[in-house]
C-alpha cells in the first residue's frame, strides 16, 4: 500500500502556459504533494494537455505521478480549439519539451479522482484550472465524492472584475459552464479564484528573466513559455507582463500566499444562451458592509491579497525543488516525514 | 407658440424620494429647464408617482409643468408593487405633502415625451430615473426620436458593482429588463449612471440635517423624506447616510458635477430568465489599458467622479431657486436669455 503524504493533491488543468507554472508551483510547494493529474480540453485539448504535463513532469523529474485523460468536450456542446493565440498551438508557448516517454492511465481523469478520492478519503484536496467537466463527471460517477475530498479550490469565474471571454465570463467557466453549475451547486466548501484577483497579481518581464537566469530546466522551460504569454498580454496590460491565473490557484490552495479580501458568497453559474452565459454571478450585495454573513453560502470568492504573489512565485520556482532522480520513485514513510517538516 | 428655453429637459420618473431629489436638482439647477416629466411604475405606481410629482412641484412653486402618467406595467409582465421598504407606501417616505389640485395630462408619459421631442426638436435632454418602459413606448411611437432627442441619461443598471435587486441586476433595469434592452440597442448615444457612482456618492446624516435646517418647504419635506431613506441604507451602508441614485444622474445629465472615469462601451440588457436577468452587460475588458476605444460603442458608463457629490447636490438645493409665484408661467425669452446667462 501507497504511503499517504500529508497534503495529498489532485491537479486538474488544461496545460497550458500558465498551467504549467501551477503544476511546477505544486510539485515545488514544500507542503503539496500530487499524486494525481487529470486533463480536460481548454487551453489546449485534453490530450495535448495531457502530452505537455508528461513532459513537464519528465522535466522536472516527477516520473511518478499519474497523468489521466479527461474529457475531450464540455457536458453540452463540442470542444473548440483551445487558445492558440494566448498559449501557442502546442499549448506551452511553442517551447519545444524533451518527449516523455511515459503514457497516460488507462483511467479517465473522473475515473482517476475518484479513485484517488476514495483512496485518501476525506485528505485529498484538488486544485482545478481548466474546465469543470473531469470534476462534473466524478461527481455523477461517485454521488459520495463531497464527503470524500478535503478541498476544493478552482481558478475561475469573475466575480466582479471583467470576463475575459465575453464581457463577464472567464474562459474556464465559460467552456464548460453546465460542468461548473453543478460542481458549485454540489454539497462541498468551494473557493473561487476568479479574474479579480489573477488580473490583478501580475508576473513582470523582470520576472521571467529571473526565471530564465535560474539554473533548472523546468524554471528556464516556464521562462520561455512566459515570453510566448506576454505576447498575449501586452495587449491586455500594454506592458510586457501576464496574470498569474493558474498558480495562484495552486498557491491558495496550498496555503501558500495568504488572502485579503475573501467573502464566503452564494454563487450561480449563467448556463443561459443570453449574454451572461458562463457568467459566475456572485452576489457581492455585502460589499458595503464588509459582507455580513450569507446564510447557506458555501463558495469563498478570493478578490484580493494580503501579500505580494510574483515574489512568492519566484521563491518557490528557484528554491530546490527539482528532485534527485533517487526521489522519482512513489514517496516513502522518510519522504513522508520531510514533507511534514516542510523539506 | 411656447418660447423654448436653453437646455429644455424631460424627466421620466417613479418619484420616489431620490426621484424627488432629482425633481427638485433639476427645478434648481441653473442651467436646467424641465418642460415635461412622465412617470412610470417602479418604486411606487405611475399613478402613485404621478401624484407625487403634482405635490412636489406645488410645494416648489412649479404649477406649470405637464406631468403625463406612464406605464404601468413593463413591457412584458406586470408591475410588482414598487418598493415601499425603501421609499415608505406612499413613495416619499411617509411625508404627507399638500395635495396639489392639478391634473395630470390626458397625454401618456410616451405621447408628451414625443410631443415635446418634436417640439424641441434637436434640443430636448432625457432623464431617465425609473425603468425605461416610457421611452421604450415612445421609440416605438417615434422612430425619429433618437433624432429628435439631444441627449439621453439614465440612471440604472450596475457595471462592476453588485445590483441592488439580485446580485447583478439593478431595480430601474431589473424592473422592465426588456424595455431597457430596446432602449440601449437603439440609434443615439445614451450616458449610464450605474450603482458603480450612485453606491460611492452618498449622503451623510448631516446633510440632511441642513436640508431639515433650510428655510424651504421642499428642502424641509426632502430632509424628512431622507429619513425614511436612511432607515433602509442604514443595513446597506451600516450607518444613516443613502446613495444618491437619481439626483446624481440629474446632476451628470445638467452638467453639475464633473465625472471622472466614464469609457464609452458596448452595453447590453440580459433578458433571459436566468441568474443575470436585468443586468446590464457591460463590457469592461479595456479596463487594464484605460478604456481603449471600442468601435461602434454608445454607451457611457460613469464609474466614477472628478469631485465631491454631496457638497454640490446640497448646494443646489439650498441655492435660491424657490421660484417666485410671477415666475410659474411658460418661459419667456428673457428667461431663455437668462438661462443661456447662467442665471
Amino acid at each position: 500500500m501507497i504511503e499517504q503524504p500529508a497534503s495529498p493533491f489532485f491537479l486538474d488543468c488544461d496545460t497550458g502556459i500558465d498551467d504549467a507554472l501551477a503544476l511546477a508551483y505544486l510539485l515545488a510547494a514544500p507542503n503539496a504533494e500530487l499524486v494525481g493529474i487529470g486533463t480536460v480540453s481548454g487551453n489546449i485539448s485534453a490530450a495535448g494537455g495531457a502530452r505537455n504535463t508528461l513532459d513537464l513532469l519528465q522535466l522536472a523529474g516527477h516520473q511518478d505521478i499519474p497523468v489521466a485523460v479527461g474529457a475531450h468536450d464540455p457536458l453540452v456542446g463540442s470542444f473548440r480549439g483551445g487558445a492558440p493565440h494566448v498559449h501557442g498551438a502546442n499549448g506551452i508557448g511553442e517551447v519545444e519539451l524533451p518527449t516523455s516517454n511515459r503514457e497516460t492511465v488507462s483511467e479517465s481523469a473522473a475515473e482517476l479522482l475518484v479513485r484517488l478520492a476514495n483512496q485518501y478519503a476525506g485528505e485529498l484536496r484538488v486544485v482545478l484550472i481548466g474546465p469543470l467537466t473531469n470534476i462534473a463527471q466524478a461527481l455523477r460517477l461517485e454521488p459520495k465524492l463531497p464527503e470524500l475530498i478535503a478541498e476544493i479550490t478552482i481558478m475561475g469565474g469573475a466575480a466582479s472584475a471583467p470576463g475575459n471571454i465575453t464581457a463577464v465570463a472567464e474562459a474556464n467557466i465559460a467552456n464548460d459552464p453546465e460542468a461548473a453549475a453543478e460542481v458549485l451547486a454540489a454539497d462541498w466548501d468551494v473557493t473561487l479564484v476568479p479574474l479579480d484577483v489573477t488580473m490583478t497579481n501580475v508576473l513582470e518581464e523582470g520576472h521571467r528573466q529571473e526565471l530564465l537566469a535560474t539554473d533548472h530546466p523546468m524554471a528556464q522551460a516556464l521562462g520561455g513559455m512566459l515570453g510566448y504569454y506576454f505576447g498575449f498580454y501586452v495587449n491586455q496590460f500594454g506592458r510586457a507582463c501576464s496574470a498569474m491565473h493558474d498558480p495562484l490557484a495552486a498557491a491558495i490552495a496550498v496555503g501558500g500566499i495568504e488572502v485579503a479580501i475573501a467573502p464566503i458568497v452564494h454563487v450561480e453559474v449563467d448556463t443561459t444562451d443570453g449574454p451572461g452565459r458562463g457568467q459566475t454571478v456572485c452576489d457581492l450585495r455585502g460589499l458595503y458592509m464588509g459582507f455580513p454573513e450569507q446564510p447557506g453560502a458555501r463558495c469563498r470568492v478570493v478578490l484580493s491579497l494580503a501579500e505580494e504573489f510574483a515574489p512568492h512565485l519566484l521563491e518557490t520556482l528557484q528554491s530546490d525543488w527539482f528532485p534527485e532522480a533517487a526521489a522519482q520513485s512513489v514517496s516513502t514513510l522518510d519522504q513522508e516525514e520531510a514533507v511534514l517538516s516542510g523539506r
